[in-house]
This record gives C-alpha cells, sequence and structure tokens, in this order.
C-alpha cells in the first residue's frame, strides 16, 4: 500500500485539537490543495471563506447546532458553491446572463466539495486533523447575515482543521458498511429487508454492539433523522435553493 | 513537500487512455478509498455505480453530451447521492420517517463528492488518471431509465478512470485563478468590475493568451453558460430536486 492509500486508510475526523496554531505556511499548503482540486471548465465555483475572528468562529459553533468546538479550532474554513461571482463576471461585462439555476448551483457544490475534500487529504499528510461540519447548511438567514451572503451562494461545507489530541490519535476509526451494501453493477438496486438488515446487523457485530439491529434504527432514525436539526438543515436548504428556481 | 501534496499537485484531469485494463485489485483499491472517506453521521449517504456494461458506457457517453471517450474508459463508477437507502432502511423497520428533504440531499450530494474525490486522489497514487462528467446531472428521465433510479437518488458526479497515454501526461495542467478572488478573510466580498478584468487578465497571460479578458468571458459565457447543455442541466436537476420539496 503506497503512503497515499495508506493516509486515506487512516484518516479519521478530529473534534479536539491541540492548543497549537497551525504555521502560516502549512495553512498556506491546505489552501493551495484546493486549488489544484479539478474544477468544472476550469472556472472554480466555489469560493472559500477563512475564519479568523474568534467572536464569529464563536456565532458559527452556536448556528451549527451549538456544536463548542468548532470555536476552538485553529483553522476554520467555509467552502461556498458560488454562481455568484461568475453571475456577476457575466453581468459586469454586457453578457445579459440567465439567472443561475439548480443544475448551476448543484455543480458548484461539487466544485465546492472537490476543494474541500483535497485540503482534508492534503491537512492529514501535514499530521493535522479535520472535519467537516455539515451543520452550516442550518439557519439559512442568520449564516447568510453571518457571512454576508448574496443570493447565489450556498454554504457546501464547513471544515475545522487541527492538531489532533492523542485521545484522538488513538480513537478508533468508525466502522464502515460493507461493500456489497454500497457498490451495484451497472443498475441501482434496492435492497430487501433482510439485507437492510444484515446490513446494519454485520456493522453492529464488527463494532461490538450488542444491540438488535432493529433498535439501533429506530434510535437513529429519531436521534438523526427525525430531530430538530434535520427538519431545520431542510428548511434552511429549501431557503437557499429557492434562489435558483 | 511531501508526496501526498505533490501528487495532489500534479493531477490533472485525463481524457484519453492506454487500451489497457485496470487490473481488479487496482479497481478494489479505488474503491475502498471511497469508504474510508469522511462520511455524514457515519450514514454513507451515497451508493456507487460500476458501469461495466459496454453497451451502457456507450449510452451514457451519449447522454452526457456525446463524449465518445466516455464509453473507451476501462472503468466508470457514477456517485450517487442516495436517501433512498435510509428512507428504505427506516420504513422497513417501522420508523414511519418523513420523506427526505433538500437538506437531506445537499447532504448526501456532499457525501457522495467527498467519497468521489478520494477515488480520483487514491487513483492518481496508483498511475490512474481520471476525469469528472458533471453532464450526469443532465437528461434526468435517460439516466433515471438507464440507472433504474429511485426517486431518491441524484448523480453527484460520474467519473471516468484509465492510464493516461503519453500526450495526455505531458498536457499542461489548466491554470487557476489567484487565491486573492477566491479566499475571502471571515465575509463574502464581491469583487468590483476592476477586480473581475483583473482576476481574467492575469489568468490570460499566464496562459499565453493575448484575448482581451471581455471577449474571453463573453465566449466563456455563450459557449458554456448559455448553451443548450447548461440549459438541459438546469431543467434536469430541477426534475430531481422536486422530489426533495
Amino acid at each position: 500500500m503506497n503512503e497515499v492509500l495508506k493516509q486515506i486508510k487512516e484518516r479519521k475526523s478530529v473534534r479536539v485539537f491541540e492548543d497549537r496554531k497551525i504555521e502560516p505556511n502549512i495553512k498556506e499548503e491546505i489552501l493551495q490543495s484546493a486549488f489544484e482540486a479539478p474544477t468544472a471548465g476550469c472556472m472554480m465555483l466555489y469560493s472559500i471563506l477563512d475564519i479568523t475572528d474568534e467572536k464569529l468562529k464563536a456565532e458559527l459553533a452556536i448556528a451549527c447546532d451549538n456544536q463548542p468546538f468548532i470555536a476552538k479550532a485553529p483553522l476554520v474554513l467555509i467552502f461556498l458553491a458560488d454562481y455568484q461571482r461568475w453571475y456577476d463576471t457575466f453581468t459586469l461585462n454586457d453578457c445579459s446572463p440567465r439567472n443561475p439555476g439548480e443544475g448551476d448551483i448543484l455543480l458548484a457544490c461539487a466544485d465546492a466539495i472537490i476543494a474541500a475534500q483535497n485540503t482534508v487529504v492534503a491537512a492529514e499528510s501535514l499530521g493535522i486533523g479535520s472535519c467537516y461540519i455539515g451543520d452550516i447548511l442550518e439557519n439559512c438567514e442568520t449564516i447568510r447575515e453571518l457571512l454576508d451572503l448574496p443570493d447565489y451562494c450556498i454554504p457546501a461545507a464547513m471544515i475545522v482543521y487541527g492538531y489532533p489530541t492523542q485521545q484522538q490519535k488513538d480513537r478508533q476509526k468508525p466502522i464502515r458498511f460493507e461493500k456489497e451494501y454500497i457498490v451495484y453493477e451497472n443498475t441501482y438496486r434496492r435492497l430487501t429487508k433482510q439485507e437492510h438488515g444484515e446490513m446494519h446487523q454485520i456493522r453492529n457485530e464488527k463494532r461490538g454492539l450488542n444491540k438488535r439491529s432493529i433498535e439501533e434504527i429506530k434510535a437513529l432514525c429519531n436521534r438523526k433523522y427525525m430531530s430538530d436539526f434535520s427538519l431545520e438543515m431542510n428548511r434552511s436548504a429549501g431557503e437557499y435553493l429557492k434562489k435558483f428556481r
């Protein structure tokens, strides 16, 4: 196994950081790795907000389902799916563009996440842990105000970075589902009830969980899918997407 | 610069492949790298379609803005943002779930692209080139039928992989815009007309283009943003997203 594959395999999310700044040259390497990512039509349909203001970090930690570790991260980047810049470029250069649509913004979300994941891989190679914060999609109105977002930007991901504590380094990486439930040949296949059960049962056994999979699924449905933050994320995402219809 | 950063820097998209199969163990490494990617709540909100049927590859090449090189790629993977599997898991286990919403599917798109980009980085480390095909978002009805997609799946990305020809290895990587136009501190900043001009002018000079940037911008707006494939992508994306409202 080569060094790249080894690091991809070992990388896990880090939510507790050492009290240690990320050096400017290291931060620069992380940002540069974003720009090296593939981008649709070489258009760079994203922007990156580098959150250096400690007060703003604290406000984001609250807006993102109240997770204080966000405010403690030495580096916080927000990857915006950004069609505003191109729309402005076109408008300011007499192009009479149409308004950006739902396909444009999905493509921009992909661009933003491709760049984001490059920074995660790059950070890992520099000894720096990271964690995606999906909750940045919540509270559209607050986030728009905090970050001065125009209509044609959506926060596709927030990532926090820092040097991992020893406890975080020692933590076991969460167990994934087996390949057979995730990869299908040629066409999509809906799993049977039995396969759904097996998919969870196998993972639970690997985790050392004794719970019956049906109980775990019900608990997860309540804790995540039916939770307030999940309902809020759907409402908020709808607000962002409205601008692209 | 470490090996990971070096490979991220050197990686560029490859659209012409050697007539050489990807060995099964190498393909397995590429797929495994997807599963190692971070995933929201460890839920793996994606599925991967491994397109092995040559007839299907040819049909996808046509549906994706008629790009024959897609059909010639030895490995073609489609990364689906997939909330169908979890919705089915919940339904089949008496959870009475709500329908998946716009936040759910944006989160799933992020999950799918994070996994996809890990495979791109992993492939590069194995000497294998790759190219994202954003056009997979077009022609919703055709793609749904070809891939048997249920309502709660969206094709977030298609990637083609293969060993690059020497010509592709020697090709110059496309020049990106300068960092100052992409990264902002704390809050979003809309660029002035002058900055938009400079952003393009600097890139054009680095590319050795003599064209005035306004002419290039107008040409790009017509060729890409106002093109038939772009309008189709927006229509099609709207069809996919409708199911999540």
